[in-house]
């Protein structure tokens, strides 16, 4: 049995939608459908999830609200039209929206919540409808009533382990049901929303709680690539990869979904395919915990992330000096920021972390405190790094990959700032220039690919 | 003007000593000497340092002590008798060590820097008197006339700030002044020594104080070779090395004296160099601050030691949770465990440190309170590591050489546990198991020399 979530774009027409119910039906072991909110139907379009933040705005600022309302609800009717579904849903969605509008007077996190899920909400009982006009055994389920029990933190729920048991009670449905993303309910019955890619999110737990054999991910790509269009013409698909590798390709910069969004499929050990709803055929990317030899990648991609900056702190013989790094990151810690990797000479040791973390203040005062409290011989702050990752779960098994990828950088006369290789032996990640970036995929890829 | 020390190999015999006035007289800029105390004279010999020792035992354990009076005094006037030294030295110098008898009569820290420091403070009038029946001349002075003031710490004496104004008061002595090493005296008076190589922080701060041309350090060997003769057949001679490149050498495991002997020196910007009181034509090893682009090595060594084992956490989120790191440090710094380096992939993080540092019970403490206060996914310790440094001030400018050194590692099958860069890019240091030190510095070496 397998859970089968379909991204904004492939549910933002009746076009695509008219896909959706080919791939459902197309394989009986897809029981459980979880929808994202209609996204955009071209380059100019609006999602439907904007539209009810800017409903949700004219709301609590007492702004007009009908010219977004009805714009809001054609998303809905264009689609259900095509399908003849009934006037009637129409009417409920204009009331779903209106009770909104009178529950919610002022700016409140929850409040926004419940407009945010309207989307998907709205969305999953259309889905359900156009199913049941084309002759198929499929109703809406509320996340209440499936049993996705959440944290009460508003935009950043988190699952509550007691959900897997209850949304398993659904397991032998006799009907598709059709559910919608990124929002759950706590235990007091307040509806809160996931973080970013929510809809993957619900994915993931449904397929995990239903103990699914396969958490279908259908989306606009026809999978993951091992290096970003950005830098590389046509990249290679990644055919197989496992959640450790997604892992440290979406750490180190891989966009197309966010890694935490499919760890409680991770957890329990459920596959995972990213497809693409415009391009069923396509193989896609399946991702496992394991492969055996024959598919287990040496490197599977080439991942890169900028907006780095690198701390350096020089004292002769910091290395003796029990308690040194401790007291550096004590620093760091009372400003709330973490660091992503620690590169250390003799008496240097350098602090590589997100710049997004400082302001122009906060990095005068961090400096400050270091110069005054560690009085290093020397302190320097480099700006404009990149972090660039070549990742394979076969790595540790051929030495060979380091050389072979220092040496593809040196070719380019990229130097490195940084060179770290877990103890896990899965990744390597260099630390560069950030104008260097391109360069820096690009050799890396071309020298394990193609 | 030239500081020129000679070691105890150097002076442990009339026909070392010949040799040691040879260098001295061939030079009319070599106006400052320090002796150590004579060493062995062959391979059963024994050094008058341990002699003193074993006097220091008798004396404070009450046992006899006249063979081993009888052993000191023959270590000098053998050499005295050669250089044809007037008899009455032999007394002073039993005076001396009767003296030692009766003022010392339980172990004590002091009483044992006292006992220690008479080798070198013998030797060098001894020294004094041989130069001046050869016609030189010299003269023995006590460092506490040249004004060598040092902290009150027994067998770890630092030198005080102020003593390098004191000992400028010498720098146009008109005659060749001898000084023992090893040793110094607190503003009190008190004799203290300095930490093991003594004698070569003696004339490193001598060197700092006049403000010496040339810090001349005389040993038994033609310099410092580009890698241990234990893993290398002839490794080559380094003619030109910075005092960075000492440093990271000596940290990496190099012996052939302690980097902090020479800091003194170092820090005034003496130059120095090793040379070869058996082959003074060799050239020695020169030590400076910087070459000009002609004499700067690209590689200058390669160093290994072993000795580590690596701690490594795994724990999911790891990098995003501030202060984790931080965290773990401070239970190291609870046993006063110092580390060396701590390379990170994204979920782990590994901290690698000297062995020493651990007991068994240390380890297993250690252990669990990482457990309990982490609660990391995975911990685990390995033993046996060794690190490999390859040094070289010009390495920065050539982004091949950490290519070529991981395909030469890769081509020996040497897997890497650990590859760090300094930000000062002076030095690449990999983590490896000890069992492949020897190949991992003959592929290392072989790449870079020969």
């Amino acid at each position: 049995m397998k859970v089968t979530k379909f991204g904004g774009s492939s549910v933002a027409s009746a076009e695509q939608l008219k896909k959706v119910l080919a791939i459902v039906t197309g394989d009986s072991s897809r029981r459980f459908v979880v929808v994202s909110a209609p996204g955009k139907r071209n380059n100019k379009d609006k999602k439907v999830t904007d539209l009810l933040i800017q409903f949700y705005n004219a709301v609590v600022y007492k702004q007009e609200t009908d010219e977004v309302v009805r714009e809001i609800i054609a998303r809905y009717t264009e689609i259900a039209a095509e399908f003849q579904v009934d006037k009637h849903l129409e009417k409920t969605f204009q009331t779903e929206l209106q009770r909104l509008q009178e529950n919610y007077n002022q700016a409140d996190p929850y409040a926004l919540d419940s407009f945010l899920a309207t989307g998907e909400n709205l969305n999953a009982q259309l889905v359900a409808a156009c199913f049941q006009k084309s002759g198929i055994n499929a109703r809406y389920i509320n996340p209440k009533e499936l049993g996705i029990i959440v944290s009460n933190e508003p935009q950043n729920a988190r699952i509550l382990e007691q959900s897997y048991e209850k949304i398993y009670q659904w397991h032998d449905s006799a009907e598709i049901l059709i559910i919608p993303g990124f929002f759950g309910y706590t235990v007091d019955g307040q509806l809160c929303t996931f973080s970013r890619g929510g809809s993957d999110i619900t994915g993931s737990i449904v397929a995990a709680g239903l103990k699914a054999d396969l958490y279908e991910n259908f989306t606009d790509v026809d999978g993951i690539f091992s290096a970003s269009p950005k830098y590389i013409h046509d990249p290679e698909l990644i055919e197989y990869a496992t959640y450790r590798e997604i892992r440290e390709l979406t750490y180190a910069g891989f966009t197309v979904f966010h890694d935490e969004a499919l760890m409680p499929a991770f957890k329990a050990h459920i596959p995972v395919i990213i497809k693409n709803t415009n391009n069923p055929e396509c193989k896609g990317t399946l991702i496992k915990k394991n492969f055996d030899d024959e598919n287990r990648n040496e490197v599977v991609g080439v991942a890169s992330d900028d907006g780095f900056c690198g701390i350096t702190i020089g004292k002769y013989l910091l290395n003796r000096e029990v308690g040194i790094v401790r007291r550096i990151l004590q620093i760091l810690e009372s400003f709330d920021i973490g660091f992503e990797h620690m590169p250390s000479g003799i008496d240097d040791i350098s602090i590589i972390l997100r710049e997004r973390q400082l302001t122009r203040e906060i990095e005068a005062e961090l400096m400050k405190q270091i110069e005054e409290k560690i009085q290093p011989d020397q302190l320097s702050i480099e700006h404009g790094l990149s972090v660039v990752a070549l990742v394979g779960e076969g790595m540790r098994e051929r030495p060979g990959i380091t050389s072979d990828s220092t040496a593809a950088l040196a070719r380019k006369n990229v130097n490195l700032r940084m060179i770290s290789q877990g103890a896990d032996e899965r990744s390597i990640i260099f630390a560069i220039r950030s104008e260097h970036e391109r360069l820096a995929v690009r050799s890396l890829y071309y020298t394990f690919f193609d």
